[in-house]
């Protein structure tokens, strides 16, 4: 069975998330980051930079949470959270499930740091850029690639809910309000709401 | 035939790693950042950040240059850069391929603006945290997953070839040398490198 390794209010909620949509059968394993569970030897051999989360299925093991969501997907296609290589959407599927880390977590953190860097330089531009960019790419919706809901969008949606809805970093649009509320609809968001409360 | 938007000394090279190795025909898309070409309006239909690299392929289309090195490896599994979904190695795979922007990159600027952040809140824990790791992941060989050389490789090895070869921002390690030696060795690379020069 696939164990997913978490600890309440932390980058596990994506994952929390993933499998919840799935439906599929999987066990959670709390890893308390307060206690420092994460830096056990038997854990850093899941996940060599001793966060969370991580996932265990049979032989295979890794961290990185948009990581997770791009496995889980593809290997489980009756998920139907990913379109398949040869779809099209596969293209933007993949720069979405890549902005996430690539893109919003820096521009986040820019904005907590107030770091400046050339927008040139940046691999993210800047902080503006990366939400100019989104508000542009959901202004359509339903979801980030249109009617279909994808992995993509628990990554993005993820990071939207913490930057918008939860810690106000990012002043809220029409398209974000929108784009979230949709999310926060979803049963399988508000399980792993409550279980990532702790 | 897919068609690769690049600009000389850029982020660009990981892509035209990519697509040397390959051995796909594919045409290159000059778009000379220095002149502005990356915001030009039907550019940015291609890539809504402005940026270089961006791939066509028929109608997909999309930016990211690991996002790129995903979608190539899965859409033509006749190159063999990437264990298919139910390989255990796929795991480790994907979460090699989101370690380049997800924590390379930001350990990189970490370093370039001596940046403070804590290593928990942070996502890719500190630039020290991430070359660590790598070092550990990269001791046995010859490539991050192996035997197999991979797309994941071509992420990972453009970082460390930008990082400690190149710009040394980071201190040369006998992992990281041996590594960076292995991929400048490739016929790919050495094709890449010419062409990225401009
Ligand atoms: N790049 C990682 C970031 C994960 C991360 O930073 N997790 C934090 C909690 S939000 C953590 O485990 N911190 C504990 C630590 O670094 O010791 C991912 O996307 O999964
Ligand atoms: N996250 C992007 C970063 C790409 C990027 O920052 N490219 C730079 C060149 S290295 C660029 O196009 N800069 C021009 C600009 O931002 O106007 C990726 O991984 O592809």
């Amino acid at each position: 069975m696939i164990k997913l390794y978490w600890s309440p209010r932390s980058r596990s909620f994506s994952a929390l998330w993933l499998m919840e949509e799935t439906g599929l059968p999987y066990e959670r394993v709390l890893t308390d980051i307060t206690t420092g569970a994460q830096k056990a030897p038997e854990y850093l051999k899941i996940n060599p930079m001793g966060k969370v989360p991580s996932l265990v299925d049979g032989d295979a093991a890794l961290g990185e949470a948009a990581a997770i969501c791009a496995y889980v997907a593809d290997r489980y296609p009756e998920t139907k959270l990913a379109p398949p290589p040869t779809d099209p959407r596969r293209a933007r599927y993949l720069q979405w499930l890549f902005f996430g880390p690539g893109c919003i977590e820096p521009g986040l953190i820019q904005i907590f740091t107030k770091l400046e860097v050339p927008t040139s330089t940046a691999a993210w531009g800047s902080a503006t850029q990366v939400f100019d960019v989104l508000d542009a790419a959901l202004a359509k919706g339903p979801w980030i690639l249109g009617e279909e809901f994808t992995a993509a969008d628990i990554v993005i949606g993820s990071g939207l809910n913490f930057a918008v809805r939860m810690f106000k970093m990012v002043p809220p649009r029409p398209s974000f309000d929108a784009y979230i509320a949709r999310c926060v609809a979803r049963p399988a968001f508000q399980r792993a709401e409550k279980i990532a409360a702790g």
